[in-house]
């Protein structure tokens, strides 16, 4: 029985074992849809109720479920202290532990189980080719965020001399000047803080030329790296 | 006589094909115009008038189209009950039906009859190679907009926990925490909503630097699937 | 001396033809800096005169430049009604014709004079490669500039019927909404309007997450173009 | 004894090498830190007391690192102007020089000092690969820069006629419309100046449509030369 339990859980190949992964997923997006509306404001009692009972019901699921995972593991202690078996003990740890410290925002942790679904859809070859490009570049990537903090720290150190006195609220510190850069290299702009002294404005136009031809390369890397990996798949496919 | 209206009316190669499809065409347009143009506050009562002539016009032009198009089709049925079929007759029956609700926002759907358009035109070459590129990274597109989708949701869910507290109004729930979420992670950044705490600030930091990554991504893989795409091209010609 | 002017005035190959032709560009950019300077508001007396006297001299030696080039020219009608010919003359006719309309405004086309630049830096290989480029995606940027407006356009309409009650002023009309949309899907997104409705702001995320596929099609189509043009050139160098 | 100072010094490879390196890295980015910290407002005396000791005792660091560097070096005269001598120089110096002008703000050179961490870690490939492929485009990249200048200055232009007069404050002179071009353009929109006449608005579509088709230049200019770069890689290895 064990073994056949094992094959319904654990292998996403049969059709049981399709349905028990899909119910699984489907209570978990509904425990997070029910996470999500337990924050709206001025919710009525009956309907805190309703949210109560479904989070009683849902965690029996996942109870249930983490056990059986645990019984048809062929190593116990290799799944419990794996990614996935962490992120289920997690997802069902905050409703049977009451500290003083609120820990029902760990609940959040479900999101993190909702990944397995990639498994049962069969969608790992597309996810392979995204890792292979992305690690090809790996290094590029990697000097690109060195160059970009780089980048937000001058600009920030930049707008404070140019602002501070004109702004001295909104450019108080280096510190209040990074969120500036920030708003601005990424093109948000939220309108929050800006410059409006003639040289702060011109230094922001000549960082934003600079700036922009760095938010440029992340797309081109990794655009190449996927043209790359489809030649050598082509040339592969040439040889055969 | 069927045989020669079918000639003009379904065959875009043909001059008087041509002239057909494009004064439908430009009716269509001017239909379009006419209904963007109701629209606008304090229109004089001539122009409304006028408006409403040119109304019924329009749709007794798209009336005998359309039953000229069922007349001229080989089967009828799969005529009325294809996509042009539908979008053909709701661009014409809003004005016929008159029920307590208001249908002539259905008259949009004339919009759809543009897409004749490329018919009339050829670009369809511009429009397969397009669709061949989009085809190909289907499975990645999609694994992106999980991302996307997942992203915007953690974003959400963090930066409410950030600002709940500082902002009651504008982060109310994670509802509303995810407007600001899609205005941000777009890099709209409208400026009605936007955190004001340091953490908010600094996880709003965080989160955009893997958001532009994962923004990066769609481009990047739309253009190795082009470039893909040609080279497949080249290489059949040089085979040739 | 007609042949020897020639040399100097057209060709840019000669030390005597490069000095003539960076001295005119120069002057050229005084003249539009003049302009620019011309606009700022609280002007003393003293430099709206020294302004004046600069704008005479540039005239009159854009005046003689526009002489000697008619008169070196093989071909005199073929000069005057060329692009540059054109170009050239309006950059100094509206300092002699003084009509009711103020033509100085024309004066900006002295900037299309500054395009002769390129040939003087011979940049004429990197436009090539980029015309090249273009050239060959012309049909799809056709076909992605349709489907912008389509989307522009669709998006309009359905704000307009989100926010038009709760914002009539921002939202008055679809042209109104038009204003949102070019804002919105350009990602400039000012803050001067926004959905407000919940419906509004939902129909803004689908129409958003569909608008940024549209918008990174063009990047990848010139990535994908450029990258197809290299190609070729790689495997001709090959070939030699 | 110099000799072997030289290879602690200037040679990251070996392990002494390494933990002097890291060492002098982890005192500049501490020196980094404190001199953002010390723009913060309303610090305590002991904070400020703190940062002063720690600025001497980096000083006296830095000075002595650079006295050593110039013992070492084959060249001392060739080190101090090297670009790194220069920069080790400016590091320090305003500590030294207390003139009526303040100078400490070229402490901020320090950050440039942090470029040698590139070397400790080998991403030297990574970078040469960035460096080889922006070469190669280097022409392309001056052309689109003019291009960017150009569609700046002109919209600059035509929104200054279009709305000085309805907002003749925000767009006061072309200078001043220049700050709404660089903000549009971006796509950064702080929604301090916008458009609000009809004739603005129509102006600011066409312009956006262009100019984010030129914005889309650079990133598809990188991902080809990338590309191209790559396709070389793939084809040596081959012939090897």
């Amino acid at each position: 029985m064990r073994a056949k339990l094992k094959r319904i859980i654990e292998d996403t190949d049969t059709t049981a074992g399709k349905v028990f992964n899909l119910f699984i997923q489907f209570i978990i997006i509904l425990s997070i849809i029910s996470f999500t509306i337990e924050t709206l404001p001025d919710l009525s009692q009956s309907t805190l109720d309703f949210l109560y009972i479904f989070e009683v019901i849902s965690i029996a699921i996942f109870s249930v479920e983490y056990l059986l995972r645990i019984w048809v593991a062929d190593s116990k202690l290799k799944y419990i202290f794996s990614f996935y078996g962490l992120v289920d003990f997690f997802a069902i740890i905050p409703f049977y532990v009451r500290t003083s410290i609120d820990l029902r925002s760990i609940r959040i942790f479900r999101l993190l189980r909702l990944f397995r679904i990639f498994k049962l859809f069969r969608y790992s070859e597309a996810i392979n080719r995204l890792q292979t490009a992305f690690k090809s570049i790996k290094e590029e990537l990697i000097v690109f965020l060195f160059a970009s903090i780089f980048l937000l720290y001058v600009s920030a150190v930049g707008i404070y001399y140019f602002e501070h006195d004109a702004q001295p609220e909104a450019f108080s510190s280096i510190f209040h000047s990074m969120w500036w850069a920030v708003a601005t290299f990424t093109t948000v702009g939220y309108g929050d803080v800006y410059p409006v002294t003639l040289g702060g404005k011109i230094f922001t136009f000549i960082m934003l030329m600079i700036g922009l031809g760095i938010i440029a390369v992340p797309t081109a890397l990794i655009a190449s790296a996927l043209t790359k990996d489809n030649q050598i798949t082509i040339e592969k496919n040439e040889g055969d």
